[in-house]
């Protein structure tokens, strides 16, 4: 059994180098370089670093490792407090969509039905009605909405959950930035007017924001898709595209606003305050496991990970350093250490393995992406001070104890900025105005910006003949082309202006 | 489309009352006596107490609501820091486990076949191979550990995971203790040895009677099945078997020893110190969504839930009252107070809302479950006072303020005294010798201790002629028949002191 599975697994996947996985990096640091050859480094950075193994027997379904769940984890932990905030509960609706109501929803079903895998036996009995695995959520939620809202007074309706979704997709998998089963969180909002619906979606671009940029440090533009690529089922939707170190745009998030459109093919009804039948107004938003995968690649180094400090699940390593005869002073130094930044708030881990050298231990948590690392040996108890090195840079400073929460504090701050800086520099964004710069300039890698007609078939042309897509306009700024500017595409007069990359 | 999904649910599901589901409790409490019709109560509860929507249309499949959401994870946060503190790591396997996998698992597969959902086909496209979604997680998880598990040094592995559950239950469904899709916990380690894999089944009995009876309060019995009703593929199992209110016996939790039977099955192996290559031995342990309809079923009355203090997601509910030109004094005392339990460490939510009468709150806080409610109004102020009532007795009691954190401590944890009391009073035991004593004993509900041979077709026997089962005999407390005792079933010799209960 086991050798015809490594086998078929092999055969999807002949570039995988065989040492990947957790325990193999006690052998191997990151032999790839980043900027030599970006998607072998990445698939030995989330093998080695401990964030998902991919040697499982089914093409595009992996195994989330215990430091890729603690990140994925706690980003969702940041994102679930902002959603309280925002008065969303949280709920789990079933994993299976009788075929009829994804049927129902024709315009909605047309956009997912190569991907859906159907449950249609159950031992070996044939089920009357086939059950699609969630591609994501809508009809089965809305099917309890029209149950849930009868009066204004059941709005707004504020539904998030945490769950597992299915997308049987035929193109090249790729760990966390293309699964066939990927995790992710799913809000859907129902409002009394359009007003509202709309105030809510420039709502949850705020909570990403905040999450994105202010918490993870990542940059993206808030592209509005063009209408041939928009969530079948909505008025329009916002996608947060970020761009990857090979140059490609990666969408880490999406809002839709779905206006009536659910609400009129479901029949969902509420009674408004002058006693008469209204439709609400809906949005659907979310963000899959992916976001980790951006997260990783964008950040990360030749040494592994480098996880920003508000998320990351040990914030502070401290590893202890000694002869036999010094480990008594030592570690009580660094016990202490640890329970004051522990007090101070700070997540603090203590590696105090025998079995392991204090080189190994700086290696392993570098992997890792741990931001800094507290080394504590002798000189630095007689001192009064400790060794303090942060994870970007992989700066060395002397730490006064005194200042020791202080200089933390900073060090993050400082860690986190450097961060961010680096990671919206690599947001490039070019201009062109013909079909040649934006050639010319999509070789480059990065978004090009270009005058745009606005109609599909110049998508269509860009798709086919330059290997890119329309991401769309932006959707919060209000960029207009120069008056007479015409489109790059089909040289027509220029309505809009477009975001154009080539993307995974 | 919503007409048929609301008819074929109403066929499966007569004697559901219309009107439950949130918001349908402004207009109903609680209707049914949890002592005359504990079915219809259980029912009513889990619908008005926010807990779960079963008008999904797939039979056995149900929305876990806030409430319930909340109260589900607050229970297994407390798990997770057990499990931490345990050296278990989080992991996320996939949905999705191909049939040559299960085929191979030919014991195991044997108790899952009729139970196990397929998925066949992607879109329109048959599957080469297909894959079921996961009834429980033993096959998938240990190809992985067949790949990580190397050296000594790869040992102990410990690993959980959080996920749904399907399996395709052909009996009546009801929620949250018999469903078709379910959440669970399963944690599963391996071992170099049977004597710490062993140590490790008490350690997991131990952590789940922290949480169930030193958080939840509930009690139930330890009880090592018999060798026919076993997980299949353990060498032994140990059933944590609780009584609900009607008298029926409801498995809360589980712990398998399975030995090496999956290691060698599996070709598991290892290389002790010695450089000579060892299988595991492994555990696996799992609680299901079902310990939260027992907490619901156990604990509630007929006011609705009643939410042990540990784990309540709101511990007290702040509830001003006022009339107009007193509202000022009293919000500011509430928020006062709020800041105070707060800071104190508790899990208080002030309800402020304007739109709803303090009666209305009261009875509202009640059927949600919150241990206790803390009532502010202008002769509190006036005599620096507190009104405080607790949930299960709703009895009331003037506080002052300046013993408000020491009072509600000891109310909790009198409450907590009182909710263990009962539900170790509701875990009956009686005796009997032959099978009339049994039946007329069986008839009483509880379960029933008896000499027992130990063989299968007396178990058989009782099933068919008493509809109980044999659920086993005490795991830890080595109870032994009276020397001569005969068997009450077959009136042989008996080997054993077996416990027998009708069951879910």
């Amino acid at each position: 059994m086991m050798n015809m599975a490594a086998k078929a697994k092999k055969e999807s996947k002949d570039e995988q180098p065989k040492e990947f996985g957790k325990g193999r990096h006690e052998e191997l640091g990151i032999t790839y370089k980043k900027n030599v050859d970006f998607g072998k480094w990445y698939l030995e950075v989330i093998a080695k670093s401990d964030i998902v193994d991919e040697r499982v027997p089914i093409k595009g379904v992996n195994v989330i490792l215990p430091n890729g769940w603690r990140i994925w984890h706690s980003m969702m932990d940041r994102l679930d407090e902002m959603l309280q905030e925002a008065g969303v509960e949280n709920y789990t609706f079933p994993l299976l969509i009788p075929e009829r109501m994804l049927k129902a929803e024709a315009a909605h079903f047309k956009g997912f039905v190569p991907e859906v895998a159907w449950v249609t036996h159950v031992g070996d009995e044939k089920l009357e009605e086939k059950l699609a695995i969630r591609p994501t959520s809508e009809t089965i939620m809305y099917e309890m909405f029209r149950l849930w809202i009868r009066s204004w007074k059941d709005l707004p309706k504020k539904v998030n959950q945490y769950v597992n979704i299915v997308r049987w997709d035929t193109k090249m998998t790729k760990p966390l930035i293309r699964d066939r089963e990927f995790q992710w969180h799913e809000t859907h909002t129902a409002y009394a007017t359009k007003e509202e619906a709309e105030a809510d979606i420039m709502l949850s671009l705020n909570i990403y924001s905040r999450l994105i940029r202010g918490r993870l440090g990542l940059d993206y533009l808030e592209l509005k898709r063009p209408d041939w690529d928009k969530f079948p089922g909505a008025e329009y939707s916002v996608a947060l595209d970020a761009l990857m170190p090979d140059g490609k745009s990666l969408q880490i998030g999406t809002t839709h606003f779905l206006g009536q459109k659910f609400s009129k093919m479901m029949d969902i009804k509420f009674l408004d305050q002058q006693g008469k039948h209204q439709m609400p107004w809906q949005n659907s938003y979310g963000i899959t496991t992916r976001l980790l995968g951006a997260l990783i690649a964008i950040h990360g180094d030749d040494k592994g990970l480098i996880i920003p400090p508000a998320i990351a699940p040990i914030q502070a390593v401290i590893v202890p350093i000694y002869t036999a005869n010094e480990k008594l002073e030592v570690m009580k130094k660094c016990s202490e250490v640890l329970g004051r930044l522990e007090t101070a708030g700070w997540r603090v881990h203590m590696d105090d393995r025998e079995s392991h050298s204090p080189g190994f231990k700086f290696h392993e948590w570098e992997m890792l992406g741990v931001p800094i690392r507290i080394e504590i040996g002798p000189k630095d108890v007689h001192a009064g001070q400790v060794s303090m090195v942060r994870r970007d840079f992989l700066e060395r400073a002397n730490v006064p104890e005194e200042s020791l929460e202080q200089q933390l504090t900073e060090t993050a701050d400082s860690m986190f900025f450097q961060l961010t800086k680096r990671a919206a520099e690599g947001l490039i964004v070019r201009d062109a105005s013909d079909l040649n710069e934006l050639k010319a300039e999509l070789d480059k890698g990065g978004f090009v910006r270009v005058p745009f007609c606005g109609l599909e078939k110049d998508g269509k042309k860009v798709k086919d003949e330059l290997k890119a897509d329309i991401k769309g306009t932006l959707f919060s700024a209000k960029e207009k082309p120069e008056p007479k500017a015409k489109c790059a595409v089909c040289g027509l007069q220029a309505k809009e202006l477009a975001y154009i990359a080539r993307s995974y």
